[in-house]
């Protein structure tokens, strides 16, 4: 831990030549992510992984998983409309997934919702996710029903709260934890790193947290070692395509066209001279 | 009903005034509104909602609704994909509101596109929607079904008829009943007001009937005891943004984006000058 | 056999005219498609079909089919988000067109993913579809698999191989085969054609095949005794309309809209100097 803290600090200066690393990976090597998300986020998922260069596989059946599973280079797990009959595929994929040592990542959406998903998401838990992506209450709730009701943390305090649960769960589930946010938090549970970029009218579009963990799922494939920098990198490029995009948006909608046009222009400029992101620990 | 009339009258100068506070409600309550809508419609719909200011939440599972349909301020249900293993959960969900008196509002898309869909519409009217909101055809089907086939109206005329489909169907259900046209027609079954905002290029962008309907759905939540007005107010204010947008607009897809961006944008004075609504009865 | 190749080259110089008397006859009679299609492509093909003129239906319940199919002109089944769930009523309603002689298209999206999958494009061949649209690689999978292991074109020169797989195809299934690329050919397994418009970038955005492939449907529709024609002439009027949009286009999301917009605004003029069409044998 200590030594990932020493690697941290020396790389904060060169936070942006990984993250157009990375991205420029991403478009040499195209890989496969399989993505078993909710139905509401399936045509911005897919075109977000398609603009950063990477090709998307919308593939949900239970029947597929062994043949199909074993050719993506990640998987991204979504439970926005989750439903009975999606899960057991969704455990499946995990399964395969951690099996090989195959990057996933969790997007635990409504976590606290109904007792359903809560549960559906702890089961997810236990197959080892490589990163989990949510926003404050998400983790919070996520937090809170792993580590049990007496030793959940206080949720009438849940700015700070955000960043103490991403550790908590961290911590407990091995998987590093990113929580969006006007500044996204991102943590292993030890290193905090905050990733500054993008603009609040990214909330008022669907689907745009979905698709900035299915592009987590993108960078971590390319570089399945480092999945902390690999997080912290695919939420600045979002953030950063979404500057890029305001700066010719009159509204939410515009907006989700023009970030997508964005992040498929993003060039080395760009990149170096807009991404933002500190240590916090 | 003749108090009503006469308050209907009373109000009808102060039309653009409603649709602007009830907008404004919207945007600084941001009500959560549940859609259980079909597969077509779920992105459009969401950025309709957020749009406006309201919180969509797109949940369909049958195994979430005891938990999460009491958070919701109304509901919307939408038919347009419709198969039997979503059937039972939109009647779950129809039922816990209507049993605590939550508005909830049907879309009965194609309701006479099969036996099966129009049985499931009539299963899902006998759980008192607030307001349904359908096109000319789907009303009078609808209509002519639920009394049966002896006092159906005559289909021959469907112009005339469908203001007549729309009335019965009101004094059949106790339901708001709003039909889409050239002119919006909503009935409480005795009061007629017609909303004659919009373009005719939104009926070649898929899905803007569903997040009208959506959009009623968070009027009515801010509004619960006006359902009629607010039904109008929604049917008008997206008119609005439809028409504002077609200023920009080059075709159906910029139009689709233009109208997001303008029902984002829309302030009082673009409402007040451009909301025309009149009482035709 | 031979009649058709004369009557082709006959028709090589009027592809043009075609084209446009196609998507004329779709604006005005405005054919009513049904499609069961992936949840990804839902929103774009429907406003493909809308924007083109045509009337899209999206229902896939097996419960609809014996009363809606009979009413549709034509049937799309794609099979991106296959599930054990959805493939009897996509196998009902293909049997439907095919006893009532009324067009069906088959996109046998990622064909070769998983052994399910690859088993249920079979079984939908059997219902004789008439036509196939693809990717090389998809073509290439079904037809390997339909002429069974030892008969298989070696997929180790996949360019030249796709035009061989989709003559073999069409003549093992008796369907008209298109292979989509940077030029699409399409075979009723004698003649074979090429439609050379569209834009490179139109695979950067998700979906434009599974639209295209609808919009086959809408074209064989209108022309239902020559499908091949009525094939070649929605993939070149689909790639002039992209390639219309990349005029005006900064990325893939906006790509995606002018084309929409493109579509729907295709003049004579525009047909007539931009679409090319070629015959190949």
């Amino acid at each position: 831990m200590e030594e990932d803290k020493v690697r941290g600090k020396a790389e904060a200066s060169g936070w942006p030549a990984r993250a157009w690393r990375l991205l420029s990976a991403i478009r040499s090597e195209s890989p496969l992510i399989q993505c078993i998300t909710n139905m509401v986020s399936m045509d911005l998922m897919a075109n977000t992984l398609l603009s950063a260069g990477a090709s998307p596989a919308m593939i949900h059946s239970a029947d597929e998983i062994p043949d199909f599973t074993p050719h993506a280079r990640a998987l991204c797990v979504n439970v926005g409309t989750l439903s009975a009959d999606w899960l057991p595929a969704m455990k499946l994929a995990a399964q395969f997934a951690s099996q090989s040592a195959k990057p996933w990542v969790l997007d635990p959406v409504a976590a606290g919702a109904s007792g359903f998903r809560l549960k559906a998401c702890l089961e997810l838990l236990e197959l080892k996710p490589t990163v989990i992506r949510g926003n404050a209450s998400e983790v919070i709730a996520l937090s809170k029903a792993s580590l049990g009701p007496t030793k959940g943390v206080d949720s009438s305090h849940e700015s700070t709260d955000a960043v103490e649960a991403a550790k908590s769960l961290a911590q407990a589930s091995g998987a590093i934890v990113a929580v969006s946010g006007a500044v996204d938090i991102v943590t292993d549970g030890e290193r905090v790193v905050g990733a500054h970029n993008g603009v609040p009218m990214m909330q008022r579009i669907t689907a745009t947290g979905c698709s900035v963990t299915a592009l987590i799922a993108a960078f971590v494939a390319v570089d399945p070692l480092h999945a902390l920098e690999a997080t912290v990198s695919a939420l600045s490029i979002f953030g950063v395509a979404g500057e890029m995009g305001m700066n010719l948006a009159k509204g939410p909608a515009s907006l989700r066209m023009h970030l997508i046009d964005s992040l498929y222009g993003l060039d080395d400029a760009v990149v170096h001279s807009r991404v933002t992101i500190t240590s916090f620990s």
